[in-house]
């Protein structure tokens, strides 16, 4: 169904089996575009694409060949992990990749170019005022956040250089709201579940902050799962925000779109940061684990991100909170109960 | 002879054999440093390392042995190009080699890394203020600068993560005096040299504003070698700064030893900017070629970089006009008489 405000294109989605990417696909597909997925792997499920070029970012032709013939490209693709034996990685596939991706973009005529980029651009630990805004310095702390200012920076450059209109989105720390029940979840269950934070910690380098930390949730972790909140050594709990997936489709949207996005960064998140005190267990009630307060040294999470450039400039509108999340995970799991017993 | 202020250390230095390396490791040996060159190539002339380590920067291998057991690294080594052709090499070798040379300099316990960028990170044909300080918003508009802009980010990052110690430094064009005789030079050819600056714009893709260049050049161009006062197409010439490569050695070795160079960026340049009107006629009266005024619709250098900054926090004082980078070329050019015919 095309949407009567917006004019059809050809778009290519990279990284269009991820979780943001499948998503946006349908979306993109609901406004009336034609979508070209660009993956390692078919999505796992959900959407139909209308083109599907399998490949990975370092493979230079099969890149070229699914850029050719596009209106516009956005680029969620990208490699995800702190682990110090991945940096290379990173660099190979967050850096060398996006720069790949955005001179083959400006070659083959492509009018703009959306960069998923990342709050982690920011000292999100040790920020330097709040709330942090487009204008906050970027300080990446770690080499996935450094991956993704350099990503920025060639984006940039090509949008200066070229006919290519460019926009760069910096995610907050984002997540789909089934995942929120599962501990298993790459994103959920250290952000929420004891042992699952344990096993996170047990493969970083050692340090007397980590070492701290797996001891203060040793202490707590019994072989039932349990909730966590996380505090600083002070006693401060996590405050952060968490952006729902459904409102990062929606930031997408309008960067594809909106003639004001051109050339732009905007920070997309939730319309404001939640406490971790009162999240968890609101959470807890849902799965039905205990819940303990646990300082955390190698993290003190205690920021706000303001959203109000891409809420002024291309209309951004959030609507869901950590609360809403977990509301629409609960549904989401009562609609399904013979996957239950799977998570 | 070691400097009596300053302690000894073991440096690498990379693109040691080029015009800035080789005049670098000459200054830091009389300095009491122990100096390995790394390079492609050996030093043409000039300096006596004491040591070589003869490799190209995406050899990993070579690199790692080349950083093993120093106490910092000096990175100049780099591709310089404004051919689209050159855009592949110039990640390749500015982006990624001063990667992994930042990320074996952070694992191989390297006290300090001195890293050569550019003003080209600053929209130098387009400032958005005068005079173009550190402050200044990076905005580079060419493959070369936004390789350099790309590495300092990548430096900067590494001595956010580590106990690495950076120093980054945006170079002014620079020059070697006894360059600015000679047409034939990559550097000096271009800037004042009529047929020599025709040469490079043949190069260029072609554009309208590079066809109009051409066209004005052509008209004044002769058999016999001319200068020429670039200005813009209204009529104001050129102005902006070369730093003597006495400079911007001296620079160095400050960014290599003051304890306040730490986590800093300078512009290191010359002392003011100057005009091409009044310093080609000068250089003219020593080449004896005629001189001309050439509206070029390409470029329209007229700017200036403010070294304030390095003054005040490493006590930079930059000592050499173009004036005395003539008289230094003029001395240069009478007491080698014999090689006159050459250049």
């Amino acid at each position: 169904m095309t949407h009567p405000k917006v004019q059809a294109m050809r778009v290519l989605v990279t990284g269009a089996s991820g979780r943001v990417g499948r998503r946006l696909v349908t979306a993109l597909q609901s406004d009336g575009h034609w979508i070209r997925g660009f993956d390692v792997i078919p999505p796992p499920f959900d959407p139909t694409l209308d083109d599907l070029a399998l490949g990975a970012l370092h493979d230079l032709e099969a890149l070229a060949g699914a850029i050719e013939g596009m209106d516009a490209v956005i680029h969620l693709a990208a490699f995800m992990s702190w682990l110090p034996s991945d940096e290379g990685r990173l660099f190979e596939t967050n850096v060398r990749g996006t720069h790949d991706l955005a001179d083959l973009a400006a070659r083959h005529g492509v009018k703009r170019l959306v960069f998923a980029s990342s709050g982690e651009v920011y000292p999100e630990l040790a920020p330097v005022r709040l709330p942090i805004d487009e204008s906050h310095p970027t300080l990446p702390t770690s080499a996935y956040g450094t991956s993704k200012l350099l990503g920025e920076e060639i984006v940039r450059a090509y949008g200066r250089r070229s006919g290519l209109e460019t926009c760069i989105l910096r995610f907050a720390h984002t997540q789909s709201p089934e995942e929120l029940l599962d501990p298993n979840s790459f994103f959920s269950g250290p952000r929420f579940y004891v042992n699952a934070k344990l096993r996170q910690l047990r493969k970083l380098p050692a340090s007397p902050a980590v070492a701290r930390s797996i001891e203060a949730l040793e202490a707590v972790a019994t072989s039932e799962e349990r909730h966590y909140i996380g505090c600083s050594a002070d006693g401060l709990p996590y405050r952060m925000g968490i952006c729902d997936v459904r409102d990062m489709v929606h930031g997408l949207q309008l960067a594809l779109t909106q003639p004001a996005a051109a050339g732009e960064t905007f920070n997309i998140g939730p319309a404001e940061s939640f406490d971790f005190g009162r999240a968890v267990p609101y959470l807890a009630r849902a799965t039905g684990l205990s819940t303990v307060t646990v300082p955390l040294h190698t993290t003190a999470y205690h920021y706000d991100t303001s959203v109000d450039k891409a809420r002024t400039v291309i209309g951004y509108t959030p609507r869901h909170s950590i609360f809403d999340m977990i509301d629409a995970a609960i549904q989401w799991r009562d609609a399904r109960p013979g996957e239950e017993a799977a998570t």
